[in-house]
């Protein structure tokens, strides 16, 4: 089952984008009345059946649910990788696994310092009709690293460094209850001890993954999975 | 640090072969006299000297450690993603995480039933030789479904299905001592119901990995990701 994605589902007829009209109509082959689902990326899923295709599709909404986000709040704030590609994965498996939101910021050792918004932001709404997650994910594009880490909600707060004060077992253990989390994570050089004493003054706790060196969209996954809730 | 890699470490002096004598050479630029560190796939690390360049490089050992594995020794057994991008990836990311063995299988819906060995054997050896991870993963390639699982060395076995008989936080919380994993990942349309019939007869319990629909290899990562040990 493919998902389609229109931003409001709270009307009885939606009308989707040129995008997804062009996907419905050309590349499905819909006809009226076939039954279809959609997703607003906001919690909300839908059923519904094509009254229109063409460029400008219109679906009868029939049944609607809202499901409720569970699990911790994970906010990953990440050097995003040199290659491109290594950088859209990061985004659909994260995506894919349920990531609340990812901050994608510029540290003194940054190989990359623009990215493509608008092909993230893309890449994270096919990731969200493949898997069938309700909820987008909140990108943030380029924030500084500084700012990141002193504006990071309250709860936990780790930074991914060799140093093992909390391990990869700590963060399977921890609580899942209503938790907001911010995990660090460096370019491949890793961060500065400068950056890393920054954080620490704000109470970001050092965490080691593991003994191998991860790349940072590995590291990424790595965090994301060991966060990804049940339901 | 970049890891060369060389199948026995357990001489003076071990010659190089000749792509990792180009690397070394060629585009290292490395000098005789320069230190450089060694992996053999097998738990083996090593830092030697370079003491020849050119097309058959030698190294000269000065020291040499082992590193017990540690953790769980997790098969996974998966249906290859139809894109070989995927399949790279998937193999990639695995391997730095530290998994222990990969066995590609044929099911009743599978979408690829070629791979290509000696790419994903390179695509393997690049990732421990990047991550400093000393265990080469063994690579058991396009085994049938059922003489996976009836092969499946005692232990934990599970099949990832929509039934939710074991879930994330069962593998969180499973005791990490000395363990063999088997875990079983279909294709994208899934097992079909005799496959599932067949491995819950061998004791495969199903196992849900969540309510959003992963691609095979998210949830290999995302098992991978689970199974990872500190050390």
């Amino acid at each position: 089952m493919r998902y389609f994605f229109a931003p409001d589902l709270s009307w009885d007829e939606v009308e989707l984008d040129r995008v997804e009209s062009h996907h419905l109509t050309k590349v499905l082959r819909a006809k009226e009345g076939d039954s279809i689902h959609l997703l607003d990326g906001a919690g909300t899923v839908a059923q519904g059946r094509v009254a229109q295709t063409g460029k400008s599709a219109i679906v009868k909404i029939e049944r609607r649910r809202f499901v409720e986000r569970s699990g911790i709040k994970l906010t990953l704030a990440v050097a995003p990788p040199k290659q491109a590609a290594r950088l859209d994965w990061m985004i659909e498996k994260c995506t894919e696994l349920g990531i609340y939101k990812m901050v994608l910021m510029t540290t003194a050792r940054s190989e990359r310092r623009k990215v493509n918004q608008d092909r993230l932001y893309k890449v994270a709404l096919s990731a969200i009709k493949q898997s069938g997650n309700p909820y987008l994910p909140e990108l943030s594009m380029l924030k500084t690293f500084s700012s990141v880490i002193e504006d990071s909600p309250i709860g936990l707060r780790a930074i991914c460094t060799t140093l093992n004060v909390l391990g990869i077992q700590d963060l399977r253990t921890k609580d899942f209850a209503d938790h907001e989390w911010t995990i660090a994570i460096g370019p491949e050089g890793g961060f500065t001890s400068a950056e890393i004493l920054l954080a620490r003054k704000l109470e970001f706790a050092p965490l080691s993954l593991g003994s191998t060196r991860l790349r940072t969209e590995t590291a990424a996954l790595l965090v994301a999975s060991l966060c990804r809730s049940e339901t």
